[in-house]
């Protein structure tokens, strides 16, 4: 039966799946989504668009979107148990675990859950991302014991998602950043929240499980929980000649920076930090206060020349939305709501064509007796 | 990066992780549990003494064992809220869901859970493995209108489980049927489940995100539901004449039939599901019926003769729980109760010597235009 008798720790480089959605293209420096890259999309496209483009396979037309979002809007409610399991959860509950347990009580409310077809899940994931902001900023507003907010059905679906998060209408400038950090986040091929997600849904598993089980991955801090590691870092530090002291002391503790380094991305910056770095820009620009970039900056070129490691998505996101004024529990929440677009067009792929993940081990326990 | 450019659909017979819990030799034909054979600690020792061989690395002598069940009990209460949220839950919620919701909620009430040392990991997992039972058949009583019920600590961890069940204090041949039942569930190298937990694990996750993972994986009919669909089969078919005919229709339809075949046993049955073929045999010696038997074992002769097919676990679990009295939607919430005692020594293998998991994909959509 073991055909592989190889074993790579973590399953580095192991192909898990066939995809047709995404790939990380290391020879051509390139985030493939469905035959775009997802850099140029960031300059022209929204993050709905994306949400098309994973799960019908190609952008929308003008017409196909206006009904996506209306789809979208539709399912901005959610239901009231939701909101009263979220008062009964303590209040010392992570912001994660309150997203995980509401999506994982959504479950019951599907009255057509046992449906697997291509159809159904399309169905079920417009509804998710439909209701996926409310979830996110009620589970960490009603964990601090504040009053819930609701979604805005005039403003755009990142506006609203801005909006409920910070209380105040966001600007053009503040929805289109944020928007594009959505874009960013959306999808990135088989990391492990995607990869968690299709081995539960190759049991024939149904998608509020694997989303479920794809929270919990991102939860950990090798994973999701970096960009909150990064802010609490550099609020830590607050000046450049700090933060550039702070970074010296782990590396010579060889504790692990984040917010750096990548297991695909080696050679160079993850290109999506890149275009946060822009964004991180313009918002010091506005603000008139480059303290963050600055630090970043120096960051950037101190563990480039101590370590050869480039910056990661998490590590320009971070600060992107500390300037939005977004709460710094969110932002992983945040990276899961937007990134469960992706994870639910893996979860179509893997039942529209599926095989039981169900891998082996190699034995280094006590021999049998 | 890719360091292995052949593509095992489900990664059947790739080697995952290197463990030192459990293997399943295929050319001994032994479930090999830390040196022991599974099947002769069926004979000889409860589901307890195994979460202690899981857990501690060795079975218990008599002091551990009266401590570890100690601990157990002391860990049977459930937080109230548990129960409410239950309550709030939509009638419709399937068991599963329930149990996954409950475990996810409880997170919020661990106040060490950043905690990854072995020592917080275990001390997590007795309580979980204590709290389980209540959980679990709550999550079904509650959801189908009925009151709680409450742990009696003067029973055995499993007399219990089963008096909570079916409302009557079992008697012991009925006790020790079902605490065999859980021991042969409690562990079994990497199926799907575990792999789960490992891979969320893998992030710096913690255990109630694994686990919670391990429940969504578990409720896939391709896995865990599996017991629950034999008994549909059997009640479906009533008679030893009706089920062969169903079983010969499903085949000519090319149907799949649940409780037969295992990615990992070819050649012969599962040695579990031979062990939970005697109970059975007891259970109807007493009960004066041998009918669920007799149909049994013409289904495995006919499944033999056709197909070349073995019974696995689930085949003869699921007619020994019929007989125990035990409501079929409970079967997959137990199955996961039972293995959550070997997904927990997965969990504390995989912090105490970690890898992220992150494979790569082959890349089968549009190329970049």
């Amino acid at each position: 039966m073991i055909t592989n008798e190889s074993y790579v720790p973590g399953l580095a480089g192991v192909i898990a799946s066939e995809t047709a959605i995404s790939l990380l293209d290391t020879e051509k420096e390139k985030i493939v989504i469905r035959g775009y890259d997802l850099i140029e999309l960031s300059q022209t496209n929204s993050y709905t668009d994306i949400i098309h483009l994973l799960l019908e396979g190609e952008l929308p037309d003008l017409s196909a979107k206006e009904a996506m979002v209306a789809q979208l809007k539709n399912n901005y409610d959610v239901p009231d148990l939701i909101f009263k399991i979220l008062e009964l959860l303590p209040k010392e509950t992570h912001p994660m675990d309150g997203q995980r347990t509401a999506l994982s009580a959504l479950a019951g409310h599907d009255g057509n859950i046992e449906d697997r077809s291509s159809k159904s899940n399309k169905e079920k994931a417009y509804q998710l991302l439909g209701q996926l902001p409310t979830i996110t900023v009620n589970s960490y507003r009603i964990l601090k014991g504040q009053a819930p907010v609701y979604p805005d059905p005039t403003l755009s679906y990142s506006a609203n998602f801005l909006y409920m998060i910070t209380g105040k209408k966001p600007t053009g400038l503040e929805a289109s950043i944020f928007d594009r950090s959505l874009l960013l986040y959306s999808e990135h091929e088989m990391p492990n929240s995607t990869f968690t997600a299709r081995v539960i849904a190759s049991t024939n598993s149904d998608i509020y499980g694997a989303l479920t089980g794809g929270i919990a991955s991102l939860k950990g801090n090798l994973h999701g929980g970096a960009n909150e590691a990064v802010m609490h870092l550099l609020n830590e530090a607050h000046s450049v000649g700090h933060f550039e002291k702070i970074l010296k002391q782990r590396l010579a503790n060889k504790e692990k920076v984040m917010g750096f380094g990548h297991r695909v991305y080696m050679k160079r910056m993850d290109p999506r930090a890149l275009i946060m770095k822009e964004s991180l820009a313009e918002l010091c620009d506005l603000q008139g206060d480059a303290t963050l970039l600055d630090m970043c900056e120096a960051g950037e070129r101190l563990m480039e020349k101590e370590k050869g490691l480039y910056p990661n998505l998490d590590y320009y996101a971070a600060p992107v939305y500390w300037m939005l004024g977004i709460p710094i529990p969110l932002y992983t929440p945040i990276f899961f709501s937007s990134r469960s677009a992706g994870i639910a067009a893996h979860v179509i792929e893997q039942h529209d064509n599926n095989r039981l993940f169900r891998p082996r081990v190699r034995y280094i326990g006590k021999p049998l007796s």
